[in-house]
């Protein structure tokens, strides 16, 4: 039986306490030519932003910052959370530190350079089933919706 | 404890099972201006090609159509199977039905319009964790590698 659709509180709730707990994402990004590049990456979210590491040669870092805009998911096809963010370089050891402690896994220490990038949230959506897809955005151009919709 | 790294007739015959039987994939594409985009859909893998339906005007649909080239993945980002492929516009009627079964939704009877797409896999990859990089490429080219690896 399909469950009813949530209000856009409890998906506001529900994706904000996913992008806290969860260690992965999924990161698209795409070259001037218009490839597509999706692949894998362990983040951590600061509140505002997907903070990622990655060599600064990986592919996906060479489109982020190229493009400047990403567009992100967490696991699960039947429970979507996209964000869509703009990218900013680098980030201050505080975020650098709570990244660590959230992944389990620390760039600083491995044999390789690493960039820091930051996909701050400009768009939030979220939905389960296609019931769901009616009201699914969240935030918009960098602001969320109201909540009593 | 860390599982070994599976060989790459494990990888293969993991990554074949997993996409006869999963119903739902991420489709990355990108339009001209190198914009991604990722969305989840239902899928039917043909035994060469992940076979999609979609609106026409869905941004998918005209992104994987002027690009020509498309990159899925299952869901799991610690069990990663991802898919390059070429883009196909079409599909038979033996297909569509098997897509139906399989997905167990009907593009048919929906009020609009859909395009069949099979995305004709050219470079087939997996790996779950980090020690699996190493070796993720089971097919290149269109063609599978060598089994004794």
């Amino acid at each position: 039986m399909r469950a009813e659709p949530r209000p856009r509180a409890q998906r506001r709730e529900d994706a904000l306490r996913r992008l806290g707990e969860e260690i992965d994402c999924w990161v698209a990004s795409a070259d001037e030519a218009g490839n597509a590049h999706l692949v894998p990456f362990s983040y951590y979210w600061d509140g505002a932003a997907i903070v990622l590491a990655m060599p600064p040669g990986n592919r996906t870092a060479v489109n982020l910052l190229r493009a400047g805009v990403g567009r992100i998911a967490l696991d699960g096809t039947r429970d979507v959370v996209l964000v869509d963010g703009t990218v900013e370089h680098g980030a201050d050891t505080t975020t650098i530190e709570a990244y660590v402690a959230h992944s389990g896994w620390d760039p600083r220490t491995g044999p390789g350079e690493y960039v820091w990038l930051r996909v701050v949230a400009r768009r939030i959506q979220a939905w389960r089933e296609a019931n769901e897809l009616r009201g699914r955005t969240l935030m918009n151009d960098g602001e969320w919706l109201p909540l009593d919709a």
